[in-house]
């Protein structure tokens, strides 16, 4: 059981300190169990969208410094646990710590978003790119993070680790902000695929051990985001993102279970199959039948409502949930959004949206 | 055949003053005709790949100022069959002359794009916008530069006229400017469906009258764009987009050859088979064989090189063609990228794709 003392991270290791779990519906799920009703957690459920959340990131001064604060992160990522009753927590973090811990930081502009001065042109980059690193020292922020949530939450629900996936880090480490076309990138990986591999092997590799120092901080779960998977095209897809998501599947699979957000890679879901994930989060735009039909029944299934449904009404909201319940057919499937929750909806219609799928029976 | 003074727009109908098509590949093969080879053009070809276009953009003073004036926008239009030997020629205009032409101009801000001072939010805006308008008068420009290309052109290729779908349109007019989620126009969408109707029924009226005037002064194809089709649901995208672009389909269907380009919308394919259009363009995310399998063997595709390819070396950028036109596997085609090419593409390497295409026999 949960002391008050501060908890260090080597104590924490499998959890052995803390409380049994209370909520299972999530873990259940994600290893085969049978279960009575569908678990919900909803990406990007502690920020903005809260009031709460936008009260304790202001007392941090910035976003970045809300992420390296272990006490205000942890505020923030039991928030939607108290105020949704969502079936898990997920660590507030950013994936943009890996590239910084590796060498490259990012600045986060308000209105832009996070913007890397130093970016991946050319081979001696890719050699600046650190991976012999001390992760439980560069990323202790993050660590202890994890390890002093476990310990708020107590065992209510489980919690999510998380980390973007190699491709969508390399992108950024490219492209240096967000693009519409994200031709920086491509571009490199069409006329360089060398160079990208090697960073790529070096990003993986960090990620690996990023992940495992996770769940020895007390991750219960590990999300991958390969938030930029949609914009290659599948056999560029398929060269460059699926193998290292392999790997890391590979590398974790006796450890927690692995969700894997390739989104909007609908043509490589396919490969997804043979990977060693538990889970695969689909968008808005990969229909469900297709997903199962191409996942196959072994796999979990998550997502996959539309963010912007939680702008309609209440009475819509309701009915475009139990639509996609419907659509799930009994299956194993993890209710979630397509994508994050957009800021600037109305914490009672993400309610609704969390509320609909608990009251759903299977 | 053309003569040198100068043509009127009335007297262009059914180009029946101008040069019998010498270069029939495109419209022999959208209209079912056995072609020994693939037809070829490449959208964005008349744009800043060409340096001769970047001299004519600089003497124009802005692309706005390009856009409104015919005799260098016909010049601009020609220079890719010139240089590259295209089996088509585009007229050389924008999707967003027709909001402007319906009341709500743009304005063209160079390292962000267009934006609208004026947006649509509510139902007075839609009322605002003008559908009982002459388009021969506020759209006089577009039309004076198809005739005077397709006089200029004198028959060495067809000249495709086009316009933004409807949804594309509306999109614009509500975001006011790109957008990474477009989380604006979905959220209209779901929360005042009766308002977006309203607006995509003027849109659309206007859109066929002026797709209308096009092939009256010359266009001998017309191309919708729905760049952003990809953004939406299917379920949404079939109930905004789709009826829109079938009744456009439906008003042009004795008129000239249709291609419509459902960007990224390849959840809504199957829509499209029983659509007036001739042709189905695709991005590079959808794959050839599944595409044709949700359109039927009637209609042509059009598409669908990665853009980005081009950044590859000459022989890579072969390879990837050859396997493209591999996988049309005789069937009706139309080679093209699966999006515009990007300007920072060495023309070369654009000549080496159109190239690659025309030494192909079927």
């Amino acid at each position: 059981m949960p002391t008050e003392q501060s908890i260090s991270l080597t104590n924490l290791a499998a959890g052995n300190m803390v409380a049994e779990i209370k909520n299972k519906v999530l873990l259940d799920t994600l290893n085969g169990e049978k279960t009575s009703r569908y678990p919900v957690w909803v990406m990007r459920q502690a920020g903005r969208v809260l009031s709460e959340y936008r009260e304790v990131r202001a007392k941090a001064g910035s976003f970045i410094n809300l992420v390296k604060n272990p006490e205000l992160a942890c505020e923030v990522t039991i928030q939607p646990v108290d105020i949704f009753d969502v079936d898990a927590a997920i660590i507030f973090s950013d994936i943009l710590v890996v590239p910084e811990a590796m060498g490259f930081p990012y600045i986060m502009e308000e209105s832009k978003g996070p913007v890397f001065p130093h970016t991946i042109k050319n081979i001696s980059d890719v050699e600046q790119l650190e991976d012999k690193i001390d992760i439980t020292d560069r990323l202790h922020y993050v660590l202890q993070a994890i390890s002093l949530t476990r310990k708020e939450l107590n065992g209510r629900v489980p919690l999510i680790g998380f980390a973007g996936a190699p491709l969508t880090i390399l992108t950024y480490l490219i492209e240096g902000k967000g693009s519409k076309t994200f031709s920086e990138a491509r571009k490199l990986l069409y006329t360089q695929p060398d160079l990208c591999h090697k960073a790529l092997e070096k990003i993986t590799h960090v990620t690996i051990q990023y992940l495992k120092a996770q769940v020895n901080a007390g991750a219960q779960v590990v999300q991958l985001f390969d938030s930029w998977a949609g914009i290659f095209p599948a056999e560029q897809y398929n060269r460059f993102g699926v193998p290292y998501l392999k790997r890391i599947g590979d590398e974790l699979q006796n450890s927690v279970p692995v969700i894997m957000f390739p989104k909007g890679a609908w043509m490589s879901l396919k490969e997804f199959s043979g990977i060693q994930a538990k889970a695969i989060g689909i968008d808005w735009n990969t229909g469900i039948a297709e997903a199962r039909n191409q996942l196959g029944a072994g796999k979990v299934i998550q997502g996959n409502l539309d963010p912007c449904t939680l702008y309609a009404n209440l009475h819509d909201i309701r009915q475009q949930t139990l639509k996609m319940l419907g659509s799930f057919a009994g299956n194993r499937h993890i209710a979630n959004l397509g994508h994050g929750v957009y800021p600037d909806v109305h914490r009672d219609h993400l309610k609704c949206f969390v509320d609909t799928v608990k009251e759903f029976n299977i």
